[in-house]
């Protein structure tokens, strides 16, 4: 099933489903939001997918991805994992940083979730002098998840499949790091692709509760990354599980699997700038690619096995807040 | 102007002025909720206002603070500072961190907001293991905050004064810190007293946007501290301008002084067990304070000037999740 909400002038907008080729919609009529729909998922899915095989049949309107908003515009709670390791050890080389003991925990944080923006919503930042830079990363949506939930309690959860830019202010975030609590001025609200997809949908790319597909990353037109989201250290289902330790997650939690890196990312490039940085500090000895500039552009899109574009583009600038 | 919500059977509760002395409450005719009142306050502030001048006078129902939902039992967004400086120095000493370095720069972390406890609730731990303690504090709530907002401006939109605590897992919080990430697992759910009250209705006890009245707390029924509000290194207004750098505040925004401390803590004592245990090392070597059992009890109360509470009392027992 694929879903995305569309305007309605509301702020959790308007839910619909979306065909299998992104090309038709139809607003949903077993839940008006994705938020009501996510608080009582059991009871409406089949009903979803039902409308879902009949709008794939014939029906709906033209769907344009780019006018959608996140499929869910704005959630109770967001928590960004950091699963990839080649990315967190190019970023302890970036912020200066000692390289991080494997604890054989996650790492994760709690960020804004009031706000998802849409895929092509200009992107607000106060100054350049920041280092903005883009997080390319593959997320999940869960439904209720009950406190304590183990793995795989925590892994039947999961409803819907997201791909998100976790946009970032480099220049601040070590600063914030180093006091351990984590990142407020340094992780402004993140964007949406304009679609979310149940499990199934993805088939065989969904493996081990992660996304087996590589994420292309372009900024200002030009390809920048295609990591694949297969190289997590911890699966979406465990990334759930540690969130849930101490606390019930309400439905419509945002879990992100922080920047998605491979250990071949001298060939496959990067979701994010500050990872090339750390490659060039570490290949020739120091930074030599910018950070954003106002006006920049960053598109995201990832490619089904089918060739068909699996979430939709998400294709933005930066603008000065 | 004190304010309440009162359960309903609905997850936001319904919206209550309750009497200055706490006696009596009667519900608002001008919003049907705590989160909708916060969403158009300058449209509704002179109407509740005057709905609160007249239940002053008479009327209304008989007010029980224990049976109170927090006074915004979920918020979109949860900000928690560290402003007072001996509490710092104080956890720094008990994690076996390197003392921070001032950067002129306020601490502050997010955390979980899709759930705040009423006074009396029960309180779900996982582990007697993690090392449960309270942390007894303020907190401001905001309307719509502007993106940028300077500290004047950010001052402005603090509407609502309330009371927390703010739970903590000791054992967790160490090594949640060292990740740089700041705390998922170590900081579950907050509660909150039941009565927020405007900052007027403070009088002389709200100066320079910090609370100048000592907070009471007791574990299972012996003082444990008593520690002034005043003492923060940063007020109010500048923890919102703080956090509204590179985003917009949600209407809504709760924000945390952190844990209410004194340099007299040797004579004001603490508002959680971890500053006593930093204590107990400084003066005697080895901490010797426990931290909390199943079953234990925190009661937490603010006493204005005129002798009468002010935001009614937490409290709460420990219960295993």
């Amino acid at each position: 099933m694929k879903l995305a909400t569309l305007p309605d002038g509301t702020l959790d907008g308007r839910l619909h489903l979306v065909s299998r080729d992104l090309t038709r919609a139809a607003p949903a009529q077993a839940a008006q939001t994705m938020q009501t729909a996510l608080e009582n998922w059991t009871g409406l899915e089949s009903a979803l997918t039902a409308e879902y095989a009949a709008l794939n049949q014939r029906g709906g309107t033209p769907f344009y991805p780019s006018s959608a908003m996140a499929p869910l515009p704005r959630a109770w709670q967001w928590l960004d994992g950091s699963a990839f390791e080649s990315h967190g050890d190019l970023m302890d080389t970036v912020f200066g940083l000692a390289k991080k003991e494997k604890t054989g925990r996650p790492l994760m944080y709690q960020g804004l979730s009031n706000l998802f923006y849409g895929p092509a919503d200009d992107v607000r930042m106060p100054s350049e002098a920041d280092g903005i830079d883009f997080e390319g990363e593959y997320g999940v949506i869960t439904d209720a998840v009950p406190f304590g939930a183990d793995t795989a309690t925590a892994g039947a959860h999961i409803r819907l499949i997201v791909q998100i830019n976790d946009w970032s202010l480099r220049k601040l975030a070590p600063i914030e790091m180093k006091t351990g609590f984590g990142w407020v001025q340094a992780k402004p609200a993140c964007s949406m692709a304009p679609v979310a997809v149940t499990p199934d949908e993805l088939g065989e790319s969904w493996r081990d509760a992660r996304v087996d597909l590589p994420l292309l990353v372009d900024w200002n037109e030009k390809r920048f990354g295609a990591a694949n989201g297969y190289e997590m250290a911890f699966g979406f289902d465990q990334l759930v599980a540690h969130a849930a330790y101490s606390r019930a997650l309400v439905a419509g939690t945002v879990l992100g699997s922080g920047t998605v890196s491979n250990k071949t990312y001298r060939e496959v490039g990067s979701s994010c700038i500050a990872e090339r940085r750390g490659i060039e500090m570490i290949d020739q000895g120091e930074a030599k690619t910018p950070f954003m500039s106002f006006g920049d552009r960053v598109r995201m899109d990832v490619t089904g096995k089918d060739g068909q574009s699996v979430f939709g583009a998400i294709d933005q600038k930066i603008v000065k807040a």
